[in-house]
């Protein structure tokens, strides 16, 4: 027997499950969203938020010094710090809670389980049990966690995750990272802005940001290079140990040695599947759960999974929209209307999520990379241009450096992947999803001007590369 | 006899006339560039260039003070000074004249006429005369003048044209600015940080900005209050006077004065259409050379006008898309191609041209404002959203303010018209301009996701509030 019975419940309440919460409730159905830490999840208060807060003042010291005339003082550390923390609500979820409560949803806190058919079971921190049962859908949001390599003595040596990169209350004057994704280049650079005097980046591979155009890297190495953090690539820890007085030692595979005050470890998130009961639905518990355009698990009737844990692609805006067509499917299913409208497939993912990266430089993306277009079979033509020979970026500042790159599917004459690296160009990329997302043909895109002089008009300069 | 003979002859060599240029000489014609002036034209050494050059670091002060634990020292204005000598080449079009000699292509100094049919004459500063035939094509490129309203006793006090502000050597300390447009609004913006501190502006209607949606300049003369400009609505000067202490005097409608050190009059611009000719082709030199979409002048063969002489849109982006647009149509129909491709029909002018205004905060627009779109009896629906409540603009700083609208067409369930204001706005709306001109379905908008946490977001908080 239920404690509970309900439309719709919900397993996590970040940004993925609120916002499905969101839509089932407008379209007229009941739901119950599940929690066991924090409303509003990892992005509001451990990634997202936090690190934009952090990288903020450094991405206007870079702006700042590339015009003459400006100059800043040093940085108020405990002041950037103490609007992270405002940012990040002080790690108060009552506002998330509140936000819930007005859709109006039901927040259960606890820790919910897979139990049974359309069966969730809440655990409270007091141990209390409830059982809850929804008429028409569970949908599992419940996120990611961090991947640590099995490195000796890296556990005993209680490195950094990101959230203690994010939460840092004191920026230790020696930092060491391993990683060279977006959370390790990201972190490293704001920390190192904000007093981490020596920082050193241990790379596995050989270049920065692997998922992007290769250029975005490089441009990136070479302002990490330029600031004075220490870059070692093809380089991995190991063995690490943490002395009495604090010290990490890292031994590294080219048999250097590196010491710093913390250590911080960013090599990846896998889905947050563990124990949440996936096996009564026949999954397994080491994989992402696998689902459907319409965000359901294939062979179920009820049971949904959307954002990081169904690993599509682990970025909060796409958990977001896959939550939008998620609550959508659910509510058309629930009063027996169509599921076949356009807005009820997830077809973003397919196109390659955008994504942007809050470094100095910026690198912002979307659609396929080059490579991954040939792969894929694609006939491929792509373009570049230096974004430093754009007028609205000379106008940004002196010594602008940047590039950008179009990839173009020779048959539709279509953009498959735009690609942007350079000071400032978060906000350029929503214009290649578009164009890529809604397949704008070149012959349109070559009637959209762009305003002079803004950095947009790198888009004429492609399409001029291109032989338009 | 001509002096010269070559495939095309442009009148100008501004942006607009530098761009046919170059298509015609891509495609194999040969041309000759008349200027009277400096090669580059107007944009690259008075307008666009040095005014964004002054408004760069106002935008960066208004950043940083919004960034808490960043603290900005004094303006060193000479250093701007400096950098906007260098952003228009210290007036030295020596850089754009190889540019053209570089396509290759000819560059005549000298004042050109029309003097027959296919047939320019130009007269040097040394008073040496050619006569120029074109075999194919003239293209007449002169731009615009600002316009001096008549005003008793204002020539002879010898204000400032937008020349005189953007080239401007020392910032008065009073400046009077009579006009509420893009340029009296950015210059006013602009020396009021570099220095002017009684800064007073003199608006004949009852808002700045009068072309775009009016949440725009509402918040932008709610900038200018804030930052202590003296701004007079529905106000004009009825007559000015020059001291001979250099003070200048200007007595309102309201009866009130104004004394400034300078006084710079902003109240538009008509095309430059004086003494080049146009009665040799029947036109009528006070309006604006009107054109077809292939930028040729009807009735004739071979007479085209591009850029701000025809009046479609006196706006340098406009200018250069209008050029490409007509060097190809000349470079076809020389060839005897088809003149009909879709590259060869100017649609871009016809949905409303994009513009950035690069005030603080920052406006940008395209497509139809609503009330221009219920004007010419589209079935109209507007929504509108709070840029602040955005989490990509609430990480840009503390007290973001900002307001965007999307304007539809609900017949067709397109955009008409996308405005946005608010800091850093200027890179957004190259997006509106594709999904506005290729006519991109709200249905299809919906699956392009913006970036968490950009200021793009915007766009799906749009979308939701339409009803999506």
């Amino acid at each position: 027997m239920a404690d509970v019975e309900i439309d719709v419940v919900v397993v996590g309440a970040g940004p993925a499950g609120e916002n499905v919460a969101d839509r089932v409730v407008r379209a007229g159905l009941t739901c119950a969203v599940v929690e066991e830490h924090l409303a509003g999840g990892e992005c509001s208060y451990y990634a997202c938020i936090p690190s934009k807060a952090l990288l903020r003042p450094m991405d206007l010291m870079g702006e700042v010094g590339r015009v003459p005339g400006l100059e800043l003082g040093p940085v108020n550390v405990s002041k950037v710090l103490a609007r992270r923390d405002e940012a990040i609500s002080h790690l108060d979820d009552s506002g998330q809670a509140e936000w819930i409560a007005k859709l109006p949803a039901t927040l259960l806190r606890g820790r919910g389980r897979l139990t049974g058919e359309r069966e969730v079971t809440v655990t409270g921190a007091d141990g209390a049990v409830t059982v809850v049962r929804a008429r028409h859908a569970v949908v599992l949001a419940t996120g990611s966690v961090p991947v640590v390599p099995p490195v000796e003595g890296l556990a005993e040596a209680k490195p950094w995750s990101s959230r203690d990169a994010t939460t840092v209350r004191e920026v230790p004057r020696r930092l060491a990272v391993i990683g060279g994704g977006v959370v390790a280049c990201e972190m490293t650079q704001a920390l190192h802005a904000l007093g981490a005097e020596e920082t050193t980046l241990i790379v596995r591979g050989g270049r920065l940001l692997e998922r992007v155009e290769p250029f975005a890297g490089e441009l990136l190495a070479e302002a990490f290079g330029k600031s004075g953090i220490d870059v070692r690539f093809n380089t991995e820890a190991r063995r690490v140990e943490r002395s009495a007085d604090g010290t990490v030692t890292l031994h590294l595979s080219d048999g250097s040695t590196v010491e710093a005050d913390e250590l911080l470890v960013a090599t990846g998130r896998r889905p947050a599947t563990g124990d949440l009961g996936l096996d009564v639905a026949g999954l397994d518990v080491k994989k992402p759960v696998e689902v459907d355009d319409s965000m359901r698990v294939p062979g179920s009737e009820w049971l949904y999974a959307v954002g990081d844990l169904n690993g599509r692609n682990l970025l909060t805006h796409m958990g977001k929209y896959q939550a939008r067509v998620c609550g959508d499917v659910i509510a058309a299913r629930a009063k027996g209307e169509s599921d076949d409208r356009p807005s009820l497939h997830d077809t973003a993912d397919g196109y390659g999520a955008p994504q942007v990266v809050f470094t100095d430089p910026q690198v912002s993306a979307v659609g396929l990379t080059e490579a991954a277009a040939r792969d894929k079979g694609f006939d491929v033509r792509a373009v570049e241009y230096d974004l430093g020979n754009v007028g609205g970026a000379y106008l940004l500042g002196d010594g602008y450096k940047g590039r950008a790159k179009a990839v173009v599917d020779e048959r539709r004459k279509v953009l498959l992947g735009v690609t942007f690296a350079g000071p400032g160009v978060a906000e350029l990329v929503h214009a290649a999803t578009i164009a890529v997302t809604a397949e704008v043909p070149l012959e349109k895109l070559w009637h959209a001007v762009p305003s002079f002089p803004t950095v947009s008009e790198i888009w004429l300069r492609l399409l001029e590369e291109y032989g338009l």
